[in-house]
């Protein structure tokens, strides 16, 4: 099982490193992490994660998977990686975003009329792009699947782990991570964080 | 507030990545990832993340946080970087590890006779290096943090947010990260996974 994780600069890394953790895991996967140019790219708050292929060297991946983050914003002008998401998209088993990763999806026409979702700040542009957009954590519109902000991809990679490969598989691989969650706060989406976090953090985005 | 982030070869890549995403957010805080030999670490499953800087240079962090991964069994042995271990902890305002980073910190004699947790399936080792291991997921110990497997390094860094800046910017950064957990499988714990899966989990780990 072939899976490419698309890097570019600015991208979040806990969106591309959760559901690597995962895939990785998983009997038979191959996971590359690849960019236009390959070399380091500088994650939107500064870390080196290295993209080790040029997506021209796997134009065919069974999975392929596509973080957000600020940088997809200039990512969405790169038109050598547009042609490749469709390309890849083409032959897929698995198109996979997180997070603002769908609008990359959307931009290159891959979603136009699917069901999907993003970071809950994004889901007015993706609809904006063609896409049918719901407030889920992981939306699964045939091979199609998007997941919501950042963390949410971990979640997504575990319904893809069960998919892919069945419970017992997906379950122990959420065992070896210790996936069981706890957060000492219950602020995680818009509709549970208290009314003054949910403008906080609307007021420095800049989608707002 | 100048936080450091250990990264050596074989370090999990959600380990560092999953708290950093975190404790990167918070208003005046550095985050810089450092090796006893700076440039390309990489990671178990293959990813390469950057340490930009040696440990020698950032001989005093605020907060010092040390990953996992099978490569900390290696990392026991490197001199330097226990010793960078010993005189970071005897200045920092919080000593922090996620899944087998713990065990580093035992190893250097940080956590003697305190409570501190690891990996599920390094529990034990912890214990027979001096400190006193507990199941739970974030352990407080005084300044000393430790958590769970992998994943728990996000609970950690909430937790610390909160009790750093308070609960108003540690809910705004779970929200930013749209961090409302909804795994779709409820196998985290050895305590909440079936017996089957606890066993093949546990028969592919070198400490089973």
């Amino acid at each position: 099982m072939n899976i490419v994780v698309v890097l570019f600069d600015g991208v979040t890394a806990l969106d591309a490193v959760g559901p690597y953790e995962v895939l990785t895991r998983l009997p038979g996967a191959s996971v590359v992490f690849a960019a236009t140019e390959p070399g380091v790219k500088r994650t939107d708050h500064g870390l080196g994660l290295t993209a080790d292929v040029a997506l021209r060297e796997v134009p065919a991946p069974e999975v392929l998977l596509v973080p957000g983050g600020p940088g997809q914003v200039a990512a969405m002008d790169d038109v050598e990686l547009r042609d490749w998401l469709r390309a890849a998209d083409a032959t897929s088993t698995w198109t996979t975003s997180v997070c603002t990763g769908s609008l990359l999806l959307a931009g290159a026409g891959l979603l136009t009329g699917k069901r999907a979702t993003s970071h809950w700040l994004a889901l007015d542009e993706l609809a904006r792009l063609g896409a049918v957009a719901v407030a889920e954590r992981v939306v699964v519109d045939g091979r199609h699947v998007t997941s919501a902000g950042v963390s949410a991809g971990i979640d997504m990679a575990l319904e893809l782990a069960g998919r892919m490969h069945g419970a017992l598989v997906a379950q122990a691989v959420q065992l070896s991570l210790e996936y069981d969650p706890a957060p000492p706060y219950d602020a995680g989406s818009p509709q549970k964080a208290p009314a003054e976090v949910v403008e906080l953090v609307r007021s420095r985005s800049p989608r707002r």
